[in-house]
């Protein structure tokens, strides 16, 4: 997409105005595709950090009056926080304001924009982007987040085909590939490939602790541990909030894992020499194919 | 250690040339303590690989004939060989010939020694240096390998005072950090932060690849899968081997990695997002301490 050939947005206001939101900003303005970044947030000290960094050109603490005059709203706090300022934008959006966020789960988000902005609904599209970091905060915020990672984007059937262009079109300005599919798919593909995995990787480490010996046994961990264990140290609030908006997409995957634990289990205790190849082979083969991508 | 202060070897023997055996061979060669390395092994190629790397100065493939006269014989293959050569070697040993090797599970290798070399136990001393590596064969042996790296002893009740110091004086000489524990306990710990992760890691690859929509799913995949899956690339007949070799300890930590599973389930279940947080914040708190070791 030709950064050029987009009309740039005179005013984008980020609720919330951390690593996502941050990011998105930096990358539009050096795209010169916004002329003015309003940032929300509920911390004075980050938000006179994000003017500072120059990630924000104005700070405000209301996000009803900030919302004003606005050509795209990002949210861009923890999903948990987003029915509230849902709520308290909704009778000041202007009629045609865009609206889209980056929450890390979708179903869930969808029902916010359903219950909060039914109103919007054509110019409301939910996304996230696929670049988490252990940082947050304006500070965390950079040029250049975005470059060649993915961004999903869950269109409603409400929206219009415009809508769905022009937030396109601008996450493709900030240099990342976009790929639409339905929220359903979204929290399936990711309950796959990374709630579950933060999830399993939290349960064994209980059950590592749970050992009589476990600092002997952690004192021998190497870097096998390490890389295995590296998502369990993630921040607990976050994953719990994720979970719980999750859940049924992660608990049908947790039920698959432990039906494959169970068989692995079965075919140790009947040292199935044969079948414990096939069933290691089919994962090392799968893997290392993955990291040859 | 003062590497000064141990008396060379004349003559060292590797049953194995690769990359225990090969860099064991290397740290001793440059430490100026060992007079002449055999290197045994099934093929060819491979010595006279490790006979150009200098890992080795003389080939051999009969381990009857190379054990002659030896100071130190090194048994550097998968444990599932070792048995093998322990038999072979057994009626040519010199009579205060150290043995040692460096298999990655302990119980089954003493049981070994036992069974073939039951008149040599006051001198064989099991070992396990803690320095895998997905590369394998005399290509792999380094200088340097076990500079700083954990070696474990588990020395049978038999050994001599005099043979446990001695390995032990040669491991450090390597640059090792040396260790001693039962060979239950080594069994325990490993199964516990090496062995069980590499299981849970190809049983969570198999359910990934059992949905419907797995390509998808891997498309996705980013930095959280990659690093907690790293490990199910591994070598099927290595993992089978160790698995099957150390299979009570890990059944016994398979069933409680199940157990917290079954935990999870139910919380995620009744969406007890109390207690999902006190699970996960237990699980991030070891692990970020752990990681600030």
């Amino acid at each position: 997409m030709n950064a050029a050939r987009i009309a740039p947005l005179r005013k984008l206001v980020l609720l919330g105005t951390g690593l996502i939101g941050g990011s998105f900003a930096l990358a539009l303005k050096r795209a010169r595709l916004v002329d003015e970044v309003v940032g929300v947030g509920r911390n004075q000290a980050n938000l006179d950090r994000a003017i500072e960094l120059k990630v924000i050109d104005q700070a405000c603490l209301d996000a009803a009056q900030a919302v004003q005059g606005a050509g795209l709203v990002m949210l861009g706090t923890p999903v948990g926080q987003m029915g509230r300022l849902m709520q308290q934008i909704a009778p000041h959006l202007p009629e045609d304001c865009l609206i889209t966020d980056g929450g890390s789960t979708k179903q869930d988000v969808v029902a916010l924009y359903r219950e909060h902005l039914s109103a919007h609904l054509p110019r409301c599209v939910p996304g996230h982007p696929i670049a988490g970091s252990d940082l947050s905060g304006a500070s965390a915020a950079q040029y250049g987040l975005y470059e060649g990672r993915r961004v999903v984007l869950t269109a409603l059937p409400e929206n219009t085909r415009e809508s769905i262009a022009r937030v396109r079109a601008l996450w493709e300005a900030c240099g990342a590939v976009v790929h639409e599919m339905s929220a359903e798919e979204h929290d399936g593909v990711f309950a796959c490939v990374s709630h579950v995995p933060h999830l399993l990787a939290f349960s064994y480490m209980n059950a590592v602790l749970d050992r009589r010996n476990a600092e002997r046994c952690l004192d021998f961990a190497a870097t096998g541990f390490r890389d295995f264990t590296r998502i369990a140290g993630s921040h607990p609030e976050m994953w719990r909030d994720i979970t719980l908006a999750n859940r049924e997409a992660i608990l049908r995957d947790l039920h698959a894992n432990r039906a494959r634990l169970e068989e692995l289990i079965a075919l140790v205790e009947h040292a199935d020499a044969d079948a414990l190849t096939a069933y290691i082979d089919r994962a090392s083969k799968a893997r290392s194919k993955w990291g040859k991508r």
